[in-house]
């Protein structure tokens, strides 16, 4: 069934009604556009263009069509050419001509709208749900091996020794922002544009803060022509996917070097790796690179539809339907992503043995300069002098641990210090005590944190 | 001056070095790094490490590079590498040796990042006083223009009769959203990075949470691995810029069409068109048209510092580098279209006669076949008479408001219902009186509205 | 079944697995899946592999197989990874273990890229085709129109009188450009990287030389590293396609300009708009605001792909599983816009009558100026004087054509030349006789041309 | 100087003129625009628009211009619009009044696109050069390190032993590509614009032909439409930029991972590497984490321009502005990019001891696959046989070269093959003799073929 027609006198062509038609994607919005219409007819009870017959006729037409799309036995038409369409075309053959009054005071621009912001509305919460899934399998790593060492690494050269927990909490904080950028989102698509008419608003005096409230949305959009062609919720909710699969970007791809032979630091479980049809010793971290690989596509994703938006010359424009597709195919993405890593993350097997071995002497580099400071060296001083014994030990084959009292003395004359008995991964460790640094201690409230967190 | 080389034995290749250095663009950064090591020498002070004397010398002489900077007196030197060196180089020119010791527990990938979060927050306010500026010549123009009616468009067909007040106000509320998006955004770049260190967090127990509040964060970070590498700040309010000027590139568009000789709605002000090179009768909207344009630059940067961040192997890398000359640009290129905008907005010259002539009866089936529902026909049902309403009268070379009573009894048959009357332009905007319709008395409330927002 | 397994102990996790396979999209790779392993098995025969009689089943069973996709009876089974492992699964079905030697001395590595790649090489022909087809309209309707005029536009400003002819052959250009980047991007894919087995080159000594002929490649690959790891084949198709789609996207945006009411040049075919659901009035430019919104979806499949591929540190990744859904979403994206819009073209009604009225007196400007410097007159004065006329005929509510010959005296002061007789339509579009230009012997020569291209 | 203004009134606003003016980027198309007038004026001078001294006035005063550009001694005015107004506003400094005749029957629109395309094809060449030298290090260094054995990755996982000089190489055949695209893109950037006038051609019997000849372009636009609209050219080039830039990036990812400490297989050079402000013993690979960086640049490069012109509703729009920004910016990249690597790559210091101690002999599991299949097991099985004993050997503490030759017997039943001496790092490389592997005899053909490419 079309929901237009009557001005035309040609039927379309067949090739321009499947390219045009949106019912493949837009079914996927079906539970929300029936709720919208079971409100919409409430509010024309309202106004008396329903009588209290009418509405219960449609009210239980309506619910037994979510019934179907619950029960996935809601039957689509070859001629159904978007899911309003559908809904529509099935609430004829359910009730008769009474299915003819929803559409009243309403255009599918301001429909569609509604039911794509109810559809974010309700799967914000599903995502955040994955999201603090993947936090608590963070937090569990992270309890497990709060007595393993290991190096940090900056530009991949390795920096200063650290906890592993403290890695581990490292990805929670990033994923806690994404709650966050969540959470405004969800306030910011709680803005009602039902009742908005094609554009210049309805023609019935429809209550629409009794519609907001009976949808579920805080405010009601003050400008019709805004409310339809608005799209900044939707393009909003794609940048937080993105930027959250971002951030799984960065593990999976530390997770993938860890995993190399020549970090060894992570040995991947035979559940989520897999094999190479040619070599038959490899053991790949597929898995992290689809992850990776896929936060490229999501780049993509939001590009396209900001490139789509971008200049659009009036309100509502057919343009705007190619919104659903990057949004559902990026939840999509994101869904199935966290829900793979989620179990990958927690079947790593750790080496602490390889991940000590890498802790070599010259981490403690920045220790040795701070020691100095300690004893009034001034820091850009102190850098150079730790530098120099650096080059030093390594010009010599040996290292910071294993020089000698009398190379010290030589490397740093003047100074009245012992520093042959302070370097030691425990110590550099508990050095960094400040609020936010590796120090066992801080580690372990850091922790009590993100339990704190994830638990209110 | 460069802050490192003790383990170095030969210098940089020349190429490399410019390559490498940053000063160029992260000189932006100057009132932030200087304001940024006062607040950490103040701290250093508190644990020791500096002397109340010490602390003095480098408080003035940081106030005194201030100065340089406030008065564009300030000397690069060609061995700057980025303005970290810059400053703490200038600051061994003013007070020797003590100098050395501002960088004490302290890393440029802690301080860069400060920097940077404090330069966004400094620029929030005044990217927002910008957005208000052309809110401001929204609503003088939606004041000024209330009793003119013009035709609004969905797809770039005419719809509906419209106040152009209202048109107009369609532009505040996108405006509305960045603003609030951009105080979201401030909220998330208030945690504080300084006191990470390099990566491992800072080997001197600072007080983060008084560098916080000295500094203006609200937060601190609580992790220092996540501290150094998080850019979500950054990328978020790049998107915050992008989206804007989306806003922006959808007036401009329709600014440009509305100016066209085929529309003929607006005239654009000489003061802000140019004319041809070869055809002396040309005046075009060229700063609509730029702005139109650098949408589509915006959405390259974005996209360019996501691709940068995908998947960046550790803490800190250099590839973190980029994510400044971005933003930057993408402020400026904001900044200036806004400047420009508000001023030409202000200037074009409306013609209210061609917009009324624009507004062809067609533009009343919407409303017939609202009266239709109102004496009892389902809309659907409502809708295709119109439609054929429309279909006949264009057939006949006439149009809804000039059917005879005759036509319109074989049109509506068994109705009982006079039409003939009531196409009108005021009958038909009057209709939309639900909240956020065209109606006169709505449009004059949102515009209340939108000046009690802005003025609060 | 899987193609590896020997060294694992344990099975893979179910969402893992679904997450990991890429059977559902690249089963459209079956065809050239199953010409290719003909061929290698082929090889196979020549270095003795396979005994003649081994190979002649295998060549069956392949056959049978390639039967099977052609008429969509082929099997998949909940087992089959990707669209390898289902054809070797597929040929132990038929012709049992000595399928097990098909695989023998290759990788999937250098099997995917080589079947990618006759993928792309048997489609582009095809893609040509729909873009001879769209040019084919194009110079259709550019013939039918030949005596038509309109308006040229720069900035969407009224620049000079064209013929809309021209104006339609503006459009085939570029599309040529589109078939020599395609004709450039078969010959890049047309080199081999079968044989290269996982990287290092495959362990048997395949004539490689040989397999590219018989498969159709041009070049053998000279590194089993590149070979492997190279998809520039992929993003440059991609690249042409966006491209191409680009084109379309002004195509289609300047025919919903022309289709407004305000140009009224082109009137919509019922077959291809469509209307509103609440505005019986409306006939929308749907097909064509899809297929520009489109060409935005596709700049994010480009950008995504880039974005995938950039700094992949090795040489086949999984992520390179990614670039078949950027390939064949564009791929599709653009055929069925090529195929509804080459209808869509010459169905649109056109309105000689409203495009010659669009062409005011003031587009007569430049002729002006170029009568004046015939006559000696600099040319940068003459434009001063010409546009001064025009601001003259402005401000006395008169036009360039219409001015008194007293008039253009004051104007046009020591200037012998009578002009008011100039300014015709056919005497400014005469003017441009130049190659390329608007004459219509100009433009009549321009058809044959681009008859002469299509038609061989 | 402004080259329009006749019909205007007022000054335009100072904000808009300089949000407006290119001069800041496009005065680097000087030498084209000068050249391109001189051409132009040989032709007006055919046309007898200009007489035999009108012409040569016009030639002396921009070869002057021209030299001043060279010479750095032209001095830009602050009302300079753009490139074009500045050199005309030059020339009537020079010669006068004639300097007015040079913008006869041209137009910006169609002189800007020649100026750009004739930069482009003045600058492909420099480009190549580039891509060459670096083509020539990775030679140099293949060369050098031919007997070097190393693992090759798949997934990052050890894959199978390769020469180094394999690898080398693998880096080499890319760059060809890209030379490749540049041919084809300068091929295609050869067809002329100018004498297309602001977009309905020129005034003036141009012969066009010998402007092509003149200025080096191979054809002439046959649709002056096409011509001043066109930016393919430009988008397809920037193409190149980023693709190329990607490659690049790989070899930068892949360089970094060899340079950490855990692969040890490169040492960086002093020469290009940094250290850090904080830790004394870092030394960074910043050159190559940036050109991996400013390769997510270039890929927003591109899709902003490709945003930019999607969907731009004519001829010549301000837009098209845009594009040199967009171009300049990705070439000035991409060429301090290759000259910093160039230089990087041979002064990377080798570990020979490093690469070989990673060829472990889990790695000789595919040889021993192939070895079972040269006896008659078919592969499929074979691998399955290789992957148990890969399987059984790291179970047990060993790997496949130190199994005992009663083991071997368990793994491998019924087969009468001695395996215990075959897995040697020599057989295996000797055993991908195919061409493209990495057999010595191969990668020496290869290099001499990489070498033969180059010097001809």
């Amino acid at each position: 069934m079309s929901l237009w027609g009557g001005r035309f006198t040609k039927a379309m062509d067949e090739d321009a009604w499947r390219f045009n038609a949106s019912i493949t994607f837009d079914k996927r919005l079906a539970a929300q556009d029936v709720r919208a219409s079971i409100s919409w007819a409430r509010q024309l009870l309202v106004v008396g263009v329903l009588s209290e017959k009418e509405f219960c006729g449609i009210e239980d037409g309506l619910n037994q069509i979510q019934d179907e799309f619950l029960h996935a036995d809601f039957l689509f038409s070859s001629g159904d050419e978007d899911i309003h369409s559908a809904v529509e075309r099935r609430l004829y053959e359910l009730i008769g001509l009474t299915a003819g009054k929803i559409h009243t005071g309403r255009s599918r621009n301001d429909q569609v709208t509604t039911d794509f912001r109810l559809w974010i509305m309700d799967n914000i919460p599903i995502l955040k749900s994955h999201i603090t899934s993947f936090q608590m399998a963070i937090i569990n790593v992270a309890e497990r091996d709060l007595g393993i060492v290991m190096p940090s690494y900056t530009h991949l050269q390795r920096a200063q020794p650290i906890l592993l927990s403290h890695w581990w909490l490292a990805w929670f904080w990033p994923l806690e922002r994404d709650l966050k950028r969540l959470d405004f989102t969800l306030d910011m698509c709680a803005t009602l544009p039902l009742g908005s008419g094609a554009v210049a608003g309805t023609g019935f005096n429809i209550n629409r803060q009794a519609l907001a409230k009976d949808l579920g949305f805080q405010n009601v959009g003050q400008n019709s022509i805004d409310s339809v062609s608005d799209r900044d919720f939707a393009v909003q909710f794609l940048f937080d996917l993105v930027l959250c699969c971002q951030h799984i970007s960065r593990l999976a791809e530390q997770t993938i070097l860890f995993s190399t032979a020549e970090f060894g630091f992570f040995m991947l479980a035979d559940a989520f790796s897999t094999g190479s049809s040619l070599m038959p010793q490899k053991k790949n971290a597929d898995v992290f690179e689809l992850a990776r690989a896929k936060s490229g596509t999501m780049i993509g994703l939001l590009t396209g539809l900001l490139a789509t938006l971008k200049s659009l010359p009036s309100t509502y424009d057919k343009d705007l339907q190619e919104d659903k597709q990057s949004v559902f195919q990026a939840f999509d993405i994101l869904v199935n992503i966290l829900t793979v890593l989620t179990k990958a993350i927690e079947t790593l097997e750790i080496n602490p043995v390889k991940m000590l071995a890498a802790v070599d002497p010259a981490l403690f580099a920045t220790d040795l300069a701070d020691i100095l400071v300690e004893v009034g060296v001034p820091f850009r001083e102190a850098h150079r002098l730790a530098g120099k014994a650096v080059r030093h030990a390594y010009d010599h084959g040996s290292d910071l641990a294993h020089l000698s009292a009398r190379e010290w003395q030589q490397l740093l004359p003047d100074l009245n210090v012992d520093v042959t008995q302070l370097f030691t991964t425990e110590n550099s460790i508990a050095r960094k005590k400040s609020l936010g640094g590796t120090a066992r201690v801080r580690v372990q409230e850091q922790l009590d944190e993100a339990k704190r967190i994830i638990l209110t």
